[in-house]
């Protein structure tokens, strides 16, 4: 199958780069750089009726990917994950249209594995020979599995408080663990390190162009899922942001090929309240965001003080008439039992947090009865035991 | 859709039930009922042609599914999992031809998800109002997450060193739990005590006829992703065995209505040395399996020390050509850090003793490099981060 990748462009300047060789920010501003593909070659070569009977993972939208050569695909058929009608909630908030997309059944438990699977592809396709992360969890779990996968190494620095699961899947992976006493920021700056020092390549988010590519799939599939209608409102917790951009990516490339037309969702940033640097910078108008003092939070994932993707996530928000909206632990933990027992679905703390934004939004009429609204439950709450504590009592048999 | 479903069948004695009314075992001789369908009626209603394209689950298979009504499908979108090569254990052990079946990608993180998925739904169905079984684990969890999803109240009894999170994900599904000084077995008594007194539907493994309809559907996938040849060899981690018989259930299903043709794989059950009835019996030539004392292993889920459904494990495994192998815990451990590091692909401690298994079959002789070879991985390593301990150093930032 021909790669319609050709090229890749800065998110601020759009001074251009040539996507065959290995590319991190903008030499100029610092930015992130996203890949463009020949959409009008694609509009010509594929149709959404093709893609049934296609595999059922990301790789199903293999003309917008950039990975050239199939050989080079790294793959645990991540993706093309469930929406899943939530009734029960749905009749309990008075919304008959409510779905959640449950990321919490890929490779990993988590939607990490999207963005990992495709960087790791194109950095081993682009001669790759190490890489780095730092991860408040998941994007390390998720390094570590695409990595052996690849059969490269790689290094992954954690805070300390990371969830013990994540330190697991990463050992039993084969990489190279470090804990940090610190947060992901701190963690950053020890992968910069190495990068410099000793070669690795820094797959953190954003800061290469492919992970976002990984990402962006979740707006396909939502199309595809949604028959090429898009809902009304999704909610997506928000820490680095990747997916929310990706999927505003997504959108662009398909109304440039002519598969959906020009309306969006309304695109809702949940942060929680220990950690908000998005909802501070879009309520009070900013086009960045300040980096947020003391981040804390039980949802590890969205506990990202400051974003290289800021801009794109308030541009996102902005053009889609959405909003962002901020959550307590207490409030995730009960969204999260609320998913669970109402639904069957287990979330992420992360996950949890869309429903406990939703909540808000709905009682203040943001969201309305007849808005198709799709929850982002990044990943599964079996990653996530200590969130919920049990002390069962023991009988005899 | 219709359903095809005619009549419910003993596996040993051979006589008929009404599939409409709520069965359990047979009343002449205690052993499992299988459904039975209107299997001439499927050939000429279905060819596989017409599956490209339908729902990336088990329920791509509904005609040969019993639920009547769609609307009493209780579903998270289990099943339709991967099917992974693994090229660098392929060549280390002179394979070329070796995959794993990863149902660690299932809701709930297990193959459970596909049995309960389908017995849920045809209790539901069917009018029961309370569901109850004892577990070791995953399906505790499974059956929490589909009565949750169902909207039934369900009582679970597992032994009191079940791992963490299958506690964790029970609670948070809002299932009654106990932990029981025991092991399955004394879990099963309370069970059975309370189905009598508090009118509770047992939905133990093939004490009911439809768990083993979800689970068989491993066998038409494994069919339909080998493209309607059956692969050579398949090892499965042997505790209950309902995968086992379920998916030689499937082989006569897909035989009868013409889309394989008489060969079979060649299937292996693989236990643990501290718990091995089905291997001792395979091995002296039994019918059935005499229970096995004090049981132990770290893989929870085939700490099984007897199974209502031995003759018929037994007999698929001689029927095949197939064998037993037993595997210590330190081979499973030792092969979990395999899969995961070399594979990318963290298994379960049960999924991990297949491999163990296939190192020692193959070191004997018994599969041979032209052999296309399957290890089932019965579900996720992130569920048991006790059988990984780690301890890793803390940096300065």
């Amino acid at each position: 199958m021909p790669c319609y990748l050709t090229h890749l462009e800065c998110t601020l300047c759009g001074r251009e780069y040539d996507a065959d060789r290995l590319q991190t920010l903008c030499e100029e501003d610092g930015k992130p750089l996203y890949a463009r593909y020949d959409l009008e070659a694609i509009a010509r070569a594929v149709t959404p009726a093709d893609l049934v009977g296609r595999v059922s993972s990301l790789w199903r939208y293999r003309e917008f990917l950039p990975v050239r050569d199939d050989a080079n695909i790294v793959t645990l058929e991540e993706g093309w994950s469930p929406l899943l009608p939530c009734p029960r909630l749905g009749e309990e908030l008075g919304l008959p249209h409510l779905m959640v997309k449950d990321e919490g059944q890929l490779p990993t438990g988590s939607f990490k594995a999207r963005g990992l699977a495709v960087a790791v592809s194109r950095a081993k396709e682009l001669g790759v020979k190490a890489l780095a992360i730092p991860s408040a969890g998941n994007a390390g779990g998720a390094l570590a599995t695409y990595a052996a996968r690849a059969g490269l190494p790689c290094y992954i620095f954690m805070p300390e408080d990371v969830p013990l699961i994540n330190q697991v899947e990463t050992v039993a992976a084969g990489a190279e663990i470090y804990l940090v006493r610190g947060i992901i920021t701190d963690c950053g700056k020890l992968v910069r390190r190495g990068a410099q020092e000793r070669g690795w390549f820094d797959i953190s988010t954003l800061k290469e162009p492919y992970r976002v590519e990984g990402k962006k799939t979740m707006g396909f599939e939502l199309a595809e899922q949604y028959c090429w209608q898009l809902p009304d409102v999704v909610f997506y917790p928000t820490g680095g942001g990747t997916g929310l951009v990706g999927m505003w990516k997504a959108f662009e490339e398909l109304e440039a090929v002519g598969w959906i037309g020009p309306k969006r969702p309304r695109m809702v940033a949940v942060q929680s309240e220990g950690c908000a640097p998005i909802h501070r910078a879009f309520q009070n108008g900013d086009e960045y965001a300040e980096p947020w003092e003391d981040p804390h939070t039980i949802a590890a994932g969205i506990r990202v003080p400051a974003a290289v993707g800021d801009f794109l996530m308030l541009r996102a928000l902005r053009s889609s008439n959405g909003t962002t909206v901020t959550v307590s632990d207490q409030e995730i933990y009960e969204a999260s039992t609320d998913l669970a027992s109402k639904e069957g679905i287990f979330p992420a703390p992360e996950g949890a947090a869309t429903l406990a934004g939703l909540r808000k939004l709905r009682a203040s009429g943001w969201v309305q009865e007849s808005d198709r609204v799709v929850l982002f439950n990044t990943g599964s709450g079996l990653k996530y035991p200590e969130c919920h504590p049990v002390d069962l009592p023991v009988l005899e048999p």
